[in-house]
């Protein structure tokens, strides 16, 4: 799969596969992106597909199958309507992994739990756009807390609101699902939002991740790829398989 | 009154109305909308101007009358500062009309409630984009319960934010007074966004209907229609008229 | 004391048909409530279970029945997950008959609707004691709109939290059922908080109508009159009636 | 330590080691609490003490040593300053033990998780009096569920307020701590608290878990068993341990 | 004004000058409140109704005047419908009195803003007991701050729910009206709630202040200080006179 | 373009001494904003950098130094994690200047509280975008209780936001700081969003003021100013300072 993707052709594809539901939507251009192919893509499995009996070996097990990122979905049944883990399962794994814990916050307030997540070792802590009035008085709470701020942006959000605040990112997050379970699909007109997001992040000269994070798979992958993502989130896509290290290279693009 | 309206005079006109307040506002383009001319208007009265003693009655004199959908405005006291009524209502008319049921939700959060309206009746049930960080779920709800998802825009909301939901949606509803009480006046500067949705419509090549609630009448009516609307909620001016059929003709642009 | 209620028998039925599930509990004592046996029942039937496609006649249809009061159950989707209706009903009712409004607001905060509902047409207006911090505040606001005003009480909430308020009520509501919907069964451990609320109430010295809502039928009305209340709300054993004259008298206990 | 508490000294001496700060509290009379030293003690281990990083292993382990059941802690950051965990940490555990699952919610508002946790494999779901005006209806629904319902208690809350629903619950649980982190202190206070809910349990003659939760220790624990406890909840007095099945021995005050 | 209250007249007038309202009212037992009567009273003006034009002016006049405590209302507009100040205005008048800081919050939840005012020269700090269900956890926190503990009790609220925090606090405040608004009248049916919290008070053996904020005038501080309290709060009843130091006299029942 | 504005180098300047963060941002075209070279520069101070024990002499003193409106920052600890005062202040202060009233409200909801603004004295009325859904129904009931209108930005939210609400308002207020607190430092990224907002000023050809606050001093005036600020709001700038007059003049780009 990877090499197609080098050419300038699954580009193309790319919009050839774009579904149904897409058609007529107005298309962003892709001028300015040709840069991407040579990206580095990051695999960030998510704990939230684990097997939360023995978290301390599945950390282990992607570590050693090769992934880059622990992607850690903290959710609080009010601003997703799911429960997911706290501080304290970060503290537990903290010490069992080389990997940077990448930290998604679906939880809002956030302000009063930054601390928390950062003294639990967080690397990366992303709060949502939508998350309150004061996008920017927490994510310098987050730099003032020594650790890399991120936005992250739900499916019907739209690109420009992250412009007020992209000096202050080192990751934009799209969700290609709405959050709050695992297992959803993928939602494709979240492509040209990417490729938008790729553009205004290019055109900042600063390193800013690009991630995507719902319903990536091995199918799904190189379209986030060519739309501009250089960091992708999988749950059961690496956790559902019986080879970790064989499901992390599919989402890369690559051979096991 | 359809007469002019399929002229090019009528439409310069439509501007030379605009009212002082909305001079100096970039004005929309109108290149691309030419095609709405022949869109036949849909009228949507709605029930919140209706005798609540005879509901029935009403509802099947404004069918007799040619109405095309009955518009049923719901609110909860905490969105809006209004509370008008629930699905019982919907279920106690369901059997009595022809007309699809066109509800307006003016409550937040939304989710819990769409199985009620949905089982008591909604054809098509529209969500404030205002209403919360997940909009985009609650249209993938709409659709999961088989009814006809649509979005509602505040007065001071930009046009912008559906774009991440186009491809979702199959009604954009522009409110043109504030929310949560009938017998208000027309906002004037509501009709740039109207033009502005209508082309981002018509750029999807898809079927949206574009509709217009708050302060319609037989004098804004034609400025709504111009600006691309195709279907106008209508309250007193319906059910404020003596002559329910006469009413619903002025609104269209045509004689009774 | 048993005899002078509805013969002796009733009443040992009372509590002999007390179900399983309140045996143990700490049985109040009857004693002090005599006066109760010539207390007037007043039926108060609940608009909810009304066809809400002709409200003006079943209106008038009950107030022709017989009935004392028009219960009117107002909900807002927050304070209870249902949304019934607001003051726009109760404006377009209250020329269509005598029988007094007797609001029960299910809604929170409930103090910026006092006056919507006052100026609708309302005569007693209760608030939940469950519903804010301010319930003193709130009964204050009803008395200087000239109202009557009320306190309900969950089924979890204890009789005792009525007593700092009991100089500012003239009815206090017990709920039989968890508010929110018609048709639920009458919850039995409500009994003795009845009996309680009686005593309170015979030892203010003070008129203060003592009313029951939730699964009130003519099975349960007695038990509920003999525990002490005075004024029973009525759906679907009413409404769901052919003849309402005959459900309304079968619930005070006597013949149509 | 256990053979003193079945004499009738060491419940004066519970009372002689109570801490000055209660000292002029009405003390609760004991009279009809004479049963409870017979009463068998069940100790339930806080998952949230236990290493995150390997649950299924600690589970296993607390089963092993003779824990009665395992106590869940879940907290969502709203009703509670912390987040521990969701339903998918007791899915995954739920086939690696025999002992039931006790689950705490601090979380508000509950209705909507109750059929998560259910289906995750709750026995037990019980929630806080404090976390919302209808908790009967919450308890019917974990009834409605099949599961056993318990009602929560926070240190500020008098006993009275679970009267109104003694004959709904199996469980009440008395917080020796305010809720929301492990490792706090054991608040004496609550003693006659204990007490007094054994009195009105024992009153109803119905089987309901007395179950105390913050603080205990071995030294603690007796305090809880002599005012009438039955359910002893342990984090860090259980996994902090080295031999876990000495540290349940000792909360049960006998020997491992 | 001891005199008065010493003999047993005036304290029977207290109750005949008790309004129509309170009649039929529990009345509670004043047995055992006897000492009070050489109970020394503080004079605690609030701020609420000075000059907030020269606020250092009027604290010390009033400092000069006699007054004992100074009392700070401060409301959000969420827990009351007024917001008064913050902790900026406690920190510019700290440095002109050596009156204590007594300082009753009107906000929730509270906990995050405890060290604000604790840092801003509050002496004593009270939390409203409607305020959030962690009541106790707040206090905790206040006691950690090194700052003395209140509760305070809406004119709803019964007695009762301070029971399970009598050890946790050193100031019980009654309101005599609703809180949000100075100039309000004083609310005759808390007078037995006085009394009852007197009673619980000294039963406790610890020094607890019994303070009552509302409508305290000449007239009515004798009957507040009959029924138990022991601090009276006063806005326009010094504020609003010419001469401070008789108007504080006043208040006290003696002669400037 | 620079020439005309205030001589090539300030202009230069502003952009080189934009910090390293802004690169990469996309600059904001300057044409079409020449016109603001002649545009006179208002100062409001910020009553919350005022000595609150003396505010009345404060205010004198800011009156006779020569600045042109009162700033009124008005916090509620909900919208910002701050409490700072209500309208009481402005009522004291309203007789002691002739200085307009500019308030800045930051606590949502605002409806309830507009009237007790106005009648306290507002002369305008400020109201952030982020703090409701229904920003236009505010400003209308601004205007209609005859008050100036105006919107407030915090820092991550875009310029775009005004659009719709162009026509209603007098002033746009730029958040260069997190609102909650004085003495922040200025975020630079906010300069870009202010030319923006001249820009689009200027293109209505209405009057409407264009405000920064946070951050504000004789470094960061002048590049305000340069983007097309024409009020700027000074805290510590001003008040601390010992001499006013010169303080402002500073702040307007002049000598003392």
């Amino acid at each position: 799969m990877a090499a197609p993707l080098c050419g300038p052709h699954p580009r193309l594809s790319v919009f050839s596969a774009t579904p149904p539901a897409l058609r007529g939507l107005s298309r962003p251009s892709l001028k300015g992106i040709t840069s991407l192919v040579t990206r580095p893509v990051k695999i960030a499995p998510s704990l939230l597909a684990a097997d939360f009996a023995r978290l301390g070996e599945e950390v282990a097990a992607i570590d050693a199958a090769g992934a880059d990122w622990l992607h850690l979905d903290i959710m609080d049944g009010h601003f997703v309507p799911n429960i997911s883990y706290g501080p304290a399962v970060l503290k537990a794994l903290r010490g069992r992994t080389r990997m940077p814990f990448d930290v998604h916050l679906m939880i809002a307030p956030v302000d009063a739990f930054l601390p928390a997540f950062a003294e639990a070792g967080a690397d990366r802590i992303s709060l949502h756009a939508e998350a309150g009035p004061h996008l920017h008085r927490s994510l310098q709470s987050i730099r003032a807390l020594g650790r890399s701020p991120g936005v992250v942006l739900n499916p019907a959000t739209p690109a420009a609101v992250v412009a007020p605040v992209l000096d202050m990112v080192e990751l934009i997050l799209v969700m290609t699902v709405n959050p709050g379970f695992g297992g959803q699909s993928f939602i494709h007109s979240q492509l040209p939002k990417i490729a938008e997001l790729r553009r205004m992040i290019d055109a900042t000269g600063r390193e800013i991740a690009l991630e995507v994070d719902g319903g990536v798979t091995a199918e799904t992958a190189p379209l986030c790829i060519e739309a501009g993502a250089d960091v992708l989130v999988a749950g059961t896509a690496v956790f559902g398989k019986p080879d970790y290290a064989a499901a992390i290279a599919a989402l890369r693009g690559g051979l096991a």
